[in-house]
C-alpha cells in the first residue's frame, strides 16, 4: 500500500514536469566554485580529526562531512597518463574539456576552448576569483586565459589585460607578476578603472562602485599559519561576494591554492592550517547559501598531492594533537632555527612539545649541511610526521578520485561519481548554455 | 514559470507523501551487504585505471563508478583512537555501535550488541555470509558472533553450532578451523541439516532443500591470481543468492576479503587481482537488483589498508600495464624463484616484463639472505611498485574515510557523508527494527 502511495507520488511528480527541465528550473543565480588545490579525500579526513575537540565524546562533524554530494575522477587527456596535473585539472573543471598536463584553457591542439567564467561574464554576470596562489597561478588562469603553458606566468597576467578583462574581483597574491620592470599591469587595471587594495585590511571598506583588484603578497600568499590574517580565504571570499553581488547573478572561482603546496611539501601542520582557512571559508559560504538560496556553491580538489596517509608504519594510529597547538609553520620554524643556536629549548618552545636528543643532533647536524635550509626544513616534517604518525608517498600529484562536494540551488545535479570534466558542463548547462 | 511548475510539483509529492515514511516505502526484500575490506578510495580509482581499455579513447566507467552514492568515517570508539582495525570497523557495520580495536560484536564494555544479520534471521529472513578470508575471521564473525577478541578464532567457530546456528548459507575458507583434533565443526553443521561442499564446481548443483556449508580452503581463500577459479566471489555469491530466495527475503554479507591483505603486504597486483573479482561479484549483482528489483546492495569498506597510492615519488604516472600481464601473485612468484635458479629469462617470463641486471642481482641476493622468502617477496613487489609507480605508507590501516555504494530499493538512504555505524542504523530501519 505504502509503495503504491510511492509510486502513484512519483508519476504525478513526472507526468506533471516531464517537459520542464530541472537544471532550468534549479537554475541558480550565483554559482560559486570552490577549487581545494590537491585536497584528495585524505585531507578532508585528517581536517575531521585535526579538529575534532578531544574532550567530547563525539568526533564534530565538519563542513565538509555536511555537504559531500560524491567523487570525481581527474585523469588528463590520454596523452598525460592517468595522473593530473594543475593546469589540466583546472582547464577540465573550468571547459569541460580533457587536456594535456601543463594547458591553460586549451585543448589537446593547444585551441582556447570557452570556460565557464567567460561564458558568465558574456552571459551578463559578474564574474570574480578569489585565490591564496597569485591570481594567475594554474587554476585561475584556466578560468581566465588560454596559453599552452602555465609556466609562461608574465603572458598570463599580460591576457588578463590584453585579451579583454574577464572579471570584476581578482583576490590573491601576485605583486612580482603584475608590477614589473617591463610593464605595471596594476596601473593599467586602475586606469580601466578598477579600485586597487593591498591590504586585508582594507577588503572590509571597498566600495562596490567599481570592480577590484587586491593584490596581498609577491607571489603566492604567505602560509595560513604565519600571514597576518590565517583566515584569509575567507576574508577574500567574503570581500567578493558583497562586491559581485548584482541582479543579473555572478560567477565566482574560490581556490584554496596551497592545500596543494603544503602537499608537494610534505608539510602536514601547513596542510591543517591551509584546511582550516578553507573550512572556515566554506562555513561562511554555507550561511551565504543559507541567506541567499538562490546560490549554488560547488567544491572539489583538482587531484591529491603528496600521498598523504592518515596514519603510516603500521600504527593503527593518527595523532594531531601535535598539530592543534602549532603557532607558525615548519617553513618559520625552520627560519628560526637557522637563524639562532639550535638548543632543545628553543625547538620545544618552538614545536609545543618534547624533542629527543636524537631529533636534536638531527637538527643540529642538519643546519651544517650544504643545503642547510632544506636539510632543517626535512628534519622539522620528520619529527612531526613522527609524532602524528602521518604517511607521504610523493613531492608530487597522485591519482585518486576526488571528493565533490555541493550545495545550495542545483546541488543534487553533482550527485555520485562524475568526471571532473562533468562539474564543468553541469555549470554550462545551468548557466544556459 | 518553470520554477513555479516544479515547487508546485513539490508541492504535491510532499502533501501526497508526507505521511508515508520513505524507508518503509521503499523497505526491499533482500538486503545484501557488501564489505570489502580494506578498499579505500585508492582502490576504487587503481581498478578504473587498471581496468582501462587503452586501445580506446574513453576510460573505461567500473561498476563502482555506477553506483557510488556517498562516503563513510571509520573511526573507532574513541579509546581506540582514530584509525580502525577489520573488528571495530566490521563491528560498526554490523550493530551501529562504535567500539574498541578487536571488537566482534561487542560494545566497548565487551557486551554483546545484536547484528543486523541477527536480527533479520529474527525477523523471518535467511540469512547468508559469503567472505574469500575463513568464515569466522573478523568481517563475517562480527555479523555472527560476539568475542571480546577477533583472535579467539577457535571459539568463534565454535560459537557457530554453540550460540544456535544463525545463517543459512556460509561460504568462504576455514577448513583448519573447522575441523579441528579437539572437534569437528563441518560433521556438527552437517548433523544440523547442513549441505556441505569443499569445491567450487559443487556450488552449480546444490540443492536448495537445506542450508549450506561450503569451505575452500584451509585459512582464507588463495589469491584470486593463484586460484583455481580466480572469480571465486562471483561464484560464490551467485551460489549464495540461488540458495537463499525465497518468499520472506534474505539479508546477506558478501565480504571481498582479501583486498584488505594485499593493502597489508602492499602487493598492488594481488589487489588488483582481488579487486577484479570484487568487481566481478558487483556487476553480478548490478544484474541480480535489475532482476530483483525489490534488492538492496550496500558496499562500503571498513578501513582503507597499506596507505596505497596511484603513483608516487613525484612522478605524475601510473602504469598499470605491468599489472594487467600478470598470470600469478609476486607470492606465487617468489616461490617458484625459490625453488629455482634464479636468472633473467626465468624472472622476465614470470613477471612478462623485462627487468634490469640491477634488478637481477637483488633478487639473487636477497634468495641467500635469513629469511629469504620474505626477502625474494619484497624484491618482486618493490619492482612491481617502481614499474607501476605505486606508493604505500603502511603495513597497517589508514584512517581515510571510505566510498559507499548502493543500488536498488532504498539505495538513496546511503547518501552522502555518513558513518560507518549509520550503514547498520539504516540496514536495521530497513528491516522494521
Amino acid at each position: 500500500m505504502k509503495k503504491t502511495i510511492l509510486i502513484a507520488c512519483l508519476a504525478l511528480l513526472t507526468n506533471a514536469c516531464s517537459n520542464e527541465g530541472t537544471n532550468a528550473a534549479q537554475a541558480p543565480k550565483n554559482i560559486i566554485m570552490v577549487v581545494a588545490d590537491g585536497t584528495g579525500p585524505a585531507y578532508t579526513t585528517a581536517y575531521r580529526y585535526y579538529n575534532d575537540d578531544p574532550t567530547t565524546q563525539a568526533i564534530e562533524e565538519t563542513v565538509f562531512d555536511r555537504h559531500l554530494v560524491g567523487m570525481a575522477s581527474t585523469y588528463p587527456a590520454r596523452v598525460s597518463g592517468y595522473v593530473t596535473d594543475s593546469a589540466a585539472a583546472a582547464t577540465a573543471l573550468s571547459t569541460g574539456v580533457k587536456s594535456y598536463n601543463g594547458a591553460i584553457g586549451v585543448d589537446v591542439d593547444k585551441k582556447p576552448v570557452q570556460t565557464v567564467l567567460e561564458y558568465a561574464k558574456l552571459s551578463g554576470k559578474k564574474t570574480g576569483v578569489v585565490v591564496t596562489s597569485q591570481i594567475n597561478h594554474a587554476t585561475p588562469a584556466s578560468y581566465l586565459a588560454h596559453n599552452e603553458s602555465r609556466k609562461n606566468y608574465d603572458a598570463i597576467a599580460n591576457s588578463y589585460i590584453d585579451e579583454g578583462i574577464k572579471a570584476d574581483v581578482y583576490l590573491g597574491g601576485g605583486w612580482s607578476y603584475f608590477i614589473r620592470d617591463d610593464r605595471n599591469l596594476v596601473d593599467e587595471f586602475k586606469t580601466a578603472g578598477f579600485h586597487y587594495v593591498d591590504s586585508y585590511d582594507q577588503l572590509a571598506n571597498v566600495p562596490d562602485d567599481k570592480p577590484l583588484l587586491g593584490l596581498f603578497g609577491n607571489t603566492g600568499l604567505p602560509w595560513s599559519l604565519d600571514d597576518t590574517n590565517p583566515q584569509r580565504l575567507s576574508v577574500m571570499t567574503k570581500a567578493a561576494t558583497d562586491q559581485l553581488e548584482n541582479k543579473k547573478g555572478f560567477f565566482m572561482l574560490v581556490e584554496a591554492s596551497q592545500v596543494d603546496w603544503a602537499g608537494h611539501s610534505n608539510d602536514i601542520a601547513a596542510a591543517m592550517g591551509e584546511m582550516t582557512d578553507l573550512a572556515t571559508t566554506m562555513e561562511y559560504l554555507e550561511q551565504y547559501v543559507k541567506d541567499h538560496p538562490d546560490t549554488l556553491v560547488v567544491m572539489t580538489a583538482d587531484h591529491s598531492t603528496g600521498g598523504l596517509t592518515v596514519a603510516a608504519n603500521g600504527k593503527y594510529e593518527w595523532n594531531p594533537e601535535y598539530l592543534r597547538t602549532m603557532t607558525q609553520s615548519p617553513s618559520a620554524i625552520t627560519k628560526t632555527l637557522l637563524d639562532s643556536e639550535i638548543n632543545k629549548k628553543l625547538v620545544e618552545e618552538l614545536l609545543h612539545f618534547t624533542i629527543t636528543d636524537e631529533e636534536l643532533v638531527f637538527l643540529q647536524q642538519a643546519k651544517v649541511e650544504k643545503s642547510s635550509d632544506k636539510q632543517v626544513y626535512k628534519i622539522v616534517k620528520a619529527i612531526i610526521d613522527q609524532r602524528t604518525n602521518t604517511g607521504w608517498t610523493s613531492g608530487g600529484h597522485t591519482g585518486i578520485d576526488v571528493q565533490v562536494f555541493a550545495m545550495g540551488a542545483g546541488s543534487e545535479m553533482f550527485r555520485g561519481k562524475i568526471d571532473n570534466t562533468d562539474i564543468a558542463k553541469k555549470i554550462f548547462s545551468l548557466l544556459g548554455k
